[in-house]
């Protein structure tokens, strides 16, 4: 019995992983749509969302599947009951990832970010891949240490936030209010994003330790 | 064992109450603070915010109580799992009335809301105000017409949305880029408290019916 669990925890792992490298090819599509005002590939990151919610329901599916048939103690079934945490917090980010892709489609076929802010978006972009591949990785190769960086990386993030709102809000912003508006959205949203990373991670370490680490 | 578990179901759903009787005074009181620039009662929406979110554990603490101890049928599994998403989205609901409340304290003790922003401001508080007490409603007493009345007043929010996005992207606008951003991610914060009111709601209407509304 212990082993048949085990055996569907690792088969939830499995599908927590491909959710985490959905999310993360789609903030990197996203942000490359965004970036290069290409509508075709903004409106694969808005299909792409639509898979990554089916994929939470499957996760979903699954859980309830081994609660209801292995009926775990309950060690381990706070353990598995994590996992839709997990989830939750990675379908919120493909949810922002389809943000980021609107935010470009809004402006098209004008570029919506302005050139001087081009890179600390490029920036915020990378920090929330490598956010979503840590993710992915730890859920692969149980890692605590991975895990924990993500806070780190998350601090990374409101930095960019800062230095973004920092040049909407300077006297020399030339760029009116509209696009000052959708500049300080754009950057919510991978600020978000990078939020949920960091509770999928701490769920994460919950999950390959059984320890939670914040409480 | 099934009249305990109908219990233990009521039991949640008093908790549940509670919780949406809590974001409901946050969101009215955050706005209150908002609107008269008071720094006291702004700091009690962000304290009795802690208290939404351990009245979320107590939630979880009881659902994986009764999960394991009761071990339900898959049928009732769903349902108790259901109330999981209901706590999820309050516990939210409660994070964005504390958002709101930051954005006064930002400013203080300057007005946050420039004057001809306020009207609109005071209803779409209103509005989430109203959705907040028809969840706790249903909750207390089934009723599906209720639930389903939430969607209405997510259209009627999303409207107050762009009348307050109008307001800030017009010629006419006079206090600058600053105050607009901080206008238009509060608008956001209203508007996100409606949607996750909008899917407690829907959750809800599983809870009480033991049928998925929109599936």
């Amino acid at each position: 019995m212990r082993e048949k669990f085990q055996g569907d925890l690792a088969t939830i792992a499995g599908l927590l992983v491909e959710m985490a490298d959905a999310v993360r090819t789609a903030i990197r599509q996203a942000t490359g749509a965004l970036l290069h005002s290409d509508a075709e590939q903004a409106q694969q990151v808005i299909l792409a969302d639509q898979e990554i919610d089916a994929h939470y329901h499957n996760v979903e599916e699954k859980v309830y599947e081994v609660v209801a048939l292995q009926a775990p103690v309950a060690s381990d079934l706070r353990l598995v009951l994590t996992s839709l945490h997990i989830a939750g917090d990675l379908e919120r980010m493909g949810d922002l990832a389809g943000h980021v892709a609107k935010t470009g489609l809004r402006r098209h076929p004008a570029p919506a970010v302005p050139e001087e802010l081009t890179g600390v978006v490029r920036e915020m972009a990378t920090v929330a891949d490598q956010m979503a591949g840590k993710i992915s990785r730890v859920l692969s190769t149980p890692n605590v240490t991975r895990a924990t960086e993500l806070e780190r990386d998350d601090d990374a993030m409101d930095d960019l936030h800062r230095r973004l709102l920092a040049t909407i809000l300077d006297a020399s912003w030339s760029h009116g209010v509209e696009a000052a508006v959708d500049m300080a959205l754009l950057a919510r949203f991978y600020e978000r994003y990078a939020d949920h990373a960091v509770n999928a991670g701490q769920h994460v370490i919950y999950l390959i330790t059984g320890k939670a680490q914040n409480e």
